[in-house]
């Protein structure tokens, strides 16, 4: 095909795509990435850290990161990797579990991300759901009633997906006991520490809960950087041998993780965005995401919705019986809100990208539908 | 940190870092993507196929090139999807195949990629490796003596990671039977239909062997495009409905294969790759290659090493009992090849950015060891 013609064609395929500075996309955790990520990720695009030897560059730029964001989860030694997402992250740290325990069974909120599903599939693993308390947070005392000995792994959610709810970590740890316990903060991660920074919340939630094992975060969320940039921390360096393959033909012996070839240009994606914004760059981003969250729930308030939980972070949900009527419809008008199970609600993702203008715009559409 | 400093740190890692352009790696199966596949890569960065709804153009460019590749390699109807790689692509396949079986065993050949450890281990499968016969294509002898009630899936290669080499897959599917067959095709898929058209090799290896059920094919290896796109198609479209996890709060009501969000920018990186090369384009690459893989093996015969099989495709290797030696030594003067197992032999991969030029040194310095 002509060259004129390709590139005729891609360009009417991404104006047909949604694009997040157009703003009407509020049920995505994903973000529009910094520009900086775009460039840094598309000059390092083929660099492949499934073969690290020959990236040494890219190597020390992901060693460096995984220690930032290390120290931002309060993780000291350990290690991390890149991986594709949060989806790889918990599926990642179950394998782990299980292969360790060399037991079955998971214990995951009834919020955990349907990942793990994907996660118990996968790994030929029983996933037990746990119960939630009143405020849509892991039901510690069910949690316990459901301990017993062929327990591999308890997860925990550092900001669920449907409500950004947070579960009773340091609870939950305390009763794993010495079970795996990983925390899915796939959202959250980017997000908690800059509210505590903020004064606007506080909590344990990360590995200065003793128990915690693993973690993972996903950069191309609240981080701002390119798809696919996630990251999985583990408490010890000694857990991966558990998952690890030979790996001959190539420059390094042992190949870790799910992944083989690793698109590892996220890596200087990130790299770039992480250490341009800083610490001060990203708690800026938290403040004005949660102050418009707030707008939000004003505004939604005013139009006869109320918020299911008071949100901790920028992800909130408002009680309605009607919530996938409401999604059609705003759908039909362009606008991409998303919904929740229990409690029947609607849900919406205020990410940077989403001004106090786009709200405006968006809680006026939902109420000319009369449905509150 | 200021920005002047991230971008010179970048710049850093991207000089420490080996490029193909430089041509001394001989042993990596990625090449150096095409311009215009990193162009538009950067350009969908914020594309996520994991979330299809809101990427409807792209969906539309997922839906193109799959038609496309689905036809190089005769699958009729069907249903492909862009994977990870090679590696989730060969997950993906035994996870259909164990859950359509119930059964755990897989049988491959003892050239089969590492990944089908990591697959086996991660599925709680068990492997079974097949030997090989004298031109290390799997014995199917041996397949049939292994063939019980207990198989979920037999998987051959097309274009194996050490030698090129092809199983004979038509042999291989008689003996299979009604079993899942998988075909690695994860370098030869984009290597194999060329060279039939140069009339330099003939075979059955694809969907025209009637049991073929899935076949992966990676265009970030021969198929010039960034990572990740790999590909994997399936024979019939109902196999995915048992790997399929419901996905709430996502614009689509299942999630399909291994991970959740997608990094999709390179499926419009390999849209403008595949439709800007054409038929044509791919022919004359793969000629190419095969010519300089011909001129090194004239040139390594020269100096006294000898091929352990006449190359099909552009992998070659070469006997030695010092191979792990003369790596080493290589790696000294900044030259990247790798070893083979068995037989002991030092293995090149002869890309498109290795000139004749980069063999005619390459080949002096080997020469200059005396190890031959």
């Amino acid at each position: 095909m002509p060259l004129e013609e390709v590139e005729r064609r891609l360009r009417e395929a991404y104006d047909r795509d949604f694009h997040f500075e157009e703003g009407r996309v509020l049920g995505s955790m994903c973000s529009k990435p910094e520009d900086i990520a775009v460039k840094y990720h598309a000059l390092f695009s083929e660099a492949n850290l499934g073969n690290r030897g020959l990236y040494p560059g890219t190597a020390e730029l992901e060693e460096e990161i995984i220690g930032d964001i290390s120290e931002l989860m309060h993780l000291k030694g350990g290690w991390g990797q890149f991986v594709g997402g949060g989806t790889e992250g918990n599926i990642t740290a179950m394998w782990i579990a299980r292969n360790l325990s060399e037991k079955k069974k998971i214990l995951a909120p009834e919020s955990a991300h349907f990942s793990m599903k994907k996660a118990t599939d996968l790994l030929a693993m029983e996933l037990v759901d746990i119960p939630l308390d009143n405020e849509y947070r892991m039901d510690v005392d069910a949690l316990e009633r459901e301990m017993d000995g062929d327990v591999a792994a308890v997860m925990a959610v550092a900001g669920s997906t449907e409500l950004g709810q947070v579960d009773p970590i340091k609870e939950i740890s305390e009763v794993a006991g010495d079970v795996f316990l990983h925390v899915d903060a796939a959202f959250g991660g980017m997000v908690l520490p800059f509210l505590e920074d903020l004064g606007r919340w506080s909590g344990d939630w990360d590995f200065r809960v003793n128990g915690v094992d693993s973690l993972s975060v996903d950069l191309h969320k609240m981080g701002m950087s390119t798809v696919p940039s996630g990251i999985l921390l583990l408490k010890e360096r000694g857990y991966v041998d558990s998952i690890s393959v030979e790996s001959p033909y190539l420059t390094t012996k042992r190949n870790i993780g799910l992944a083989g070839t690793r698109p590892s240009g996220a890596v200087a994606g990130a790299y770039a965005v992480v250490k341009s914004m800083g610490r001060k760059g990203y708690r800026d981003v938290v403040k004005r995401c949660m102050e418009n969250t707030e707008y939000l729930v004003g505004k939604m308030q005013d139009i006869g919705f109320e918020p299911v939980i008071k949100p901790i972070m920028n992800v909130v949900a408002f009680k309605t019986d009607r919530a996938e009527k409401i999604r059609k419809e705003m759908d039909k008008m362009g606008w991409k809100i998303s919904t929740v199970r229990r409690p029947k609600a609607i849900r919406m993702v205020v990410m940077p990208y989403v001004t106090r203008k786009v709200i405006d715009e968006f809680t006026e559409a939902l109420d000319g539908l009369g449905y509150a």
